[in-house]
């Protein structure tokens, strides 16, 4: 199955006095896509008030800067699921306009649980979101 | 007593591509300012575990914007307590850089119990937190 | 005509620790929105590098909250134009989750041209904007 | 010479949901404490109006995130200059609360002039500013 693709217009908030988009907001992007993904695979990614709730907080993330977006550019991410550890999940990002590279990113997350006053705590993968996560590994 | 004062430098990221700082950073100031007047009186905005804890989510935010601020301006942030209700509390700004007026803007908020999985609940403001928040009124 | 519709799905970065969408979120969304009017109009918003180029400064800004939204909720906006005087624009927001009212908001903005190095200068609205405007007023 | 210290709290801004700082904001930190540092050495970081002025994008960012930080902790952040290359320079931050390490993460900057109308172009790093970015290699 080939990477997922989402969409994103670039928004003012998004731009900085340089005149283009703050680096920052790529960040934002590829966790944006990251749950558009989520979402289309059926995995719930919060859910509030449920004690067994899996949340997936950032271990790393990182971004390479190929060419500069601009206000209302409509940027194509492709995120493709890289490595699938025990815990951990990495993501691969890539940002396009049209035909041209903008810029590539990686996030990897770790598979935990949210518990009200208990912080988080890892977990295992549950066998059955390793399984849909792997259709676009 | 006078109003509280904060001083909060522009930062990079509070600019958009019209070279300024866009409406919404003067919200982000207003609210990073009363959190600083809170700690100055020993209010505690936000006790993570507490289940007795008050929080303040607003009911009504405004801004007039008099003249532009810029990266790296030094803005000096006047909050003043308004109006203080059975549960609602005014918040009132006044931002310059030097002599010159910047913004005006208004915050109100309400005191609420925030309960893990049962959401925000109206509560009366505790005395002790209303005579706290008359010295600057 | 009625007024304009744009949908929004709330990101996790609009949260914060209280669990609900922080309030300077929902400014984010009707720049957007409006934003999103503008460019169904065919009004351009912003050209780098036209030296006649028109941009939208905020005057004022305000909202009032009615009901928490939540993350991956997909709140409607509906944007209307209020007053549109000699040189600005009132546009005023409503934001509801299905049948439910989550907040309403107004936008003062005011016609300027951004001249590299000099500025924001106020301009009269142009007759052909304000014809297109007036198709939501 | 030591690195640059520099110091930030976490505003509720910088929160998210999982009730702790959610990871985009600290590249926000990270560039904030990269222009106190140029600050402190006196070196422009972005002079409106001068046809000659410099500005830094980012080529790459990254972040490794140790463990979590809350709303109104007191982060030190440590800044090292890296590699300084022909027109790139590489900056090195590790985020920590009291003795506890929260974070490290690496930016990669490249000289530029901002030209208005015509983008970014990149220029060999002055020798005064090469000198003075030695000082925290």
């Amino acid at each position: 199955m080939p990477a997922f693709c989402a969409q994103r217009r670039v928004e003012f908030r998004d731009t900085d006095a340089a005149g283009i988009v703050h680096f920052s907001a790529f960040f934002l992007m590829m966790e944006s896509a990251e749950h558009e993904l989520l979402r289309s695979l059926g995995i719930s990614i919060m859910d509030h008030g449920n004690p067994e709730q899996l949340t997936w907080p950032r271990v790393s993330a990182s971004c390479d800067y190929l060419a500069a977006a601009k206000f209302e550019d409509v940027l194509t991410i492709e995120v493709g699921v890289g490595k699938i550890g025990n815990s951990s999940v990495d993501y691969d990002f890539h940002f396009a306009r049209e035909e041209k590279s903008i810029a590539r990113g990686r996030i990897t997350t770790v598979c935990c649980h949210l518990k009200p006053g208990r912080g988080l705590e890892k977990q295992p993968i549950p066998d059955s979101i390793r399984d849909l996560l792997s259709k676009h590994a």
